[in-house]
């Protein structure tokens, strides 16, 4: 199954709200860029993919917010996506100004999250449309309209080749670990981590799935319980903490995850506490998976010291449901993500196959095969 | 500065709620046996050694209520801990009876929790007492009192030394990663792992400790933290998953935890999450210490193997604080505990002094000593 995560739909945003699940299913519909940032920064949208398809929406809103200004009296969406054409119907618009608006929900997007690659990627992929499409508004909004969703489609598309690659490292009666959510709610619909334990079940293998609960926000026991319940995988929570004793007993058969970045030598920055069940993995020879699509590959970052490591703020932590847990005056260590060495990786999933060590060369350049 | 963790006055025991902590600093009376079980069950009094002592005064409580019932219109308590006499003026009571109650309230505690070893010590030390004062009812309950405040102030002066032994591991400007709660709220009142640090503080050395929070009870977010901020020593708390990304920077000197159960091979039962802990400081260079008195040894335990774990309900990690996180249909894993191999344990911190590798002859010959 494929999740609604994120769309545009008539000149809107529309995501599903990933704070309010598993009680909730709300969805909420942003008409603004600095909405999509808002919702990014508050991880209503969460997951390297995810961010990086909201955030090329985002820059196709402020698009369409200045056509629909320009455009007298006019109330219609801009966009279609059905026919990838604008409805701009001749609309006048200042190149320059367009392109201004462009640059500003691009900076505005960009300073939401600094660790995830996807999300520069895409701006960078939507500015560089702009750039290529200047003068004729209509043009500028079919064209980096359809870089959007080209930035959706694509990367569902690669999450359906990793979850096929990744099937092939599996057999069925195997339980496989997990840490956070790396599924259809953190990128395009299907997932990367559990877009592998999607295809394996397609294939009629048996698979069982533990999850980390994932603090401080609980991605783990919130949204990867709930989308695997969804799609009917059987799935057993556990606290962080519990990871080292299950896998210590050796009832695990693997371990896979997403990232956020991965550095040029395979160093691996993902969701907090991913480190620290790799490194469990090796010591009890489990074997420890990193699913992503290659865009998260970053060849500029030559390891995981180059990775730029978002801290997030004191309140995830000391609050819980507006209950205070940790008593005032307690300092709070809060990185949202950790980096796994690469030397601790026993395999890359990629849309273009599974890649094993020694990384170094073959990230680079399956990384830029895939950008 | 010793905490009033747990005492009996007047014919009551006296303990602070720890799951109000931190936010309420309330104390509770109990005045039957059941309801020390229940409070040791709900972990409103925890940590291995604490629950020795609130199962030696739940016995207690038990023989001084018979005492009361027998003592016709008297209302009045009985044991007197300053005299160190009970009160029970020549009260008739049957032997055979009292024999009866301690063994009815012996087996009620001793169902509450199957991990710390404390717990079924000091019931033993209660029966045997019990046993070799027959008759008499002024001299059992003399006897079964200055027996249980024994427990309480030998693990007190234990603590102590703990203290000092531990102290002289670190040096001033560390930095030491606790994990769970090891304080004077699990003991007596000064601590095991805590009491280190409260020792080497008092030696004026500046030691800062990070405090894992410990899913799913937060027993290091709420009572670690409270405590060591009672006690003036710089605390920052992170997220049970965080420890692997603090571990590898090279920011903690040493790790010190206590433990609920070790086994004659030095196998350490301690509170989920201990052995990932273990295992990261293993991997990093990073000594791994536990402090805990003799008493927490259990030589008919050969190996982990042999230490039973506790498992806690499913209702601890769905719900917190009444809100549900984990959707329904999941399924849950909950040890309270997990077993760290001998191997990985730097040393073992008692009131004899550290203990180096190899452990099982030291062990063995310590433990005698110490039980």
């Amino acid at each position: 199954m494929i999740l609604q995560t994120i769309d545009y739909v008539e000149g809107s945003v529309v995501m599903i709200d990933q704070t309010a699940l598993p009680m909730e299913e709300r969805m909420i519909r942003l008409s603004r860029a600095d909405g999509v940032a808002g919702a990014i920064r508050s991880m209503r949208v969460r997951g390297a993919p995810a961010i990086g398809i909201a955030a090329a929406f985002g820059m196709l809103l402020e698009l369409e917010n200045l056509l629909r200004e320009s455009d007298q009296g006019g109330t219609g969406f801009f966009f279609d996506r059905k026919t990838g054409m604008s409805g701009s119907r001749g609309v006048a618009i200042d190149p320059e100004e367009a392109a201004g608006k462009l640059n500003q929900a691009a900076e505005l997007l960009a300073a939401t999250r600094p660790t995830a690659v996807n999300l520069f990627r895409a701006i960078e992929r939507m500015k560089r449309v702009a750039r290529e499409n200047p003068g004729d508004p209509a043009r500028l909004c079919s064209e980096t309209g359809a870089e959007a969703f080209r930035i959706h489609d694509e990367e569902l598309e690669r999450e359906r080749r990793i979850g096929a690659f990744g099937a092939a490292l599996l057999r069925s009666g195997m339980s496989v670990l997990t840490h956070c959510n790396a599924g259809g709610l953190a990128t395009a619909g299907y997932g990367t981590a559990l877009a592998v334990i999607y295809s394996a079940r397609g294939l009629g293998m048996d698979i069982r799935v533990y999850a980390d609960e994932t603090r401080p926000l609980l991605q783990g026991g919130r949204l990867t319980a709930w989308e695997l319940l969804k799609n009917g995988v059987d799935v057993t929570v556990l606290c962080d903490g519990a990871a080292a004793s299950l896998i210590s007993t050796g009832k695990i058969g693997a371990a896979i995850v997403g990232a956020d970045r991965i550095a040029a030598n395979g160093d691996t920055a993902n969701k907090i506490g991913t480190l620290g069940v790799a490194v469990l993995c090796a010591r009890y020879g489990v074997p420890f998976y990193v699913a992503a699509p290659l865009s998260t590959f970053d060849p500029d970052a030559p390891s995981g010291e180059s990775i730029p490591i978002e801290h997030r703020s004191e309140e995830e932590l000391i609050y819980f449901s507006g209950i205070r847990t940790i008593p005032e005056g307690a300092g709070i260590y809060n990185p949202a993500f950790d980096v796994t060495p690469a030397e601790l990786i026993t395999a890359f999933i990629t849309e273009k196959g599974v890649i094993y060590p020694p990384y170094g060369g073959k990230t680079g350049r399956l990384s830029g095969a895939g950008s």
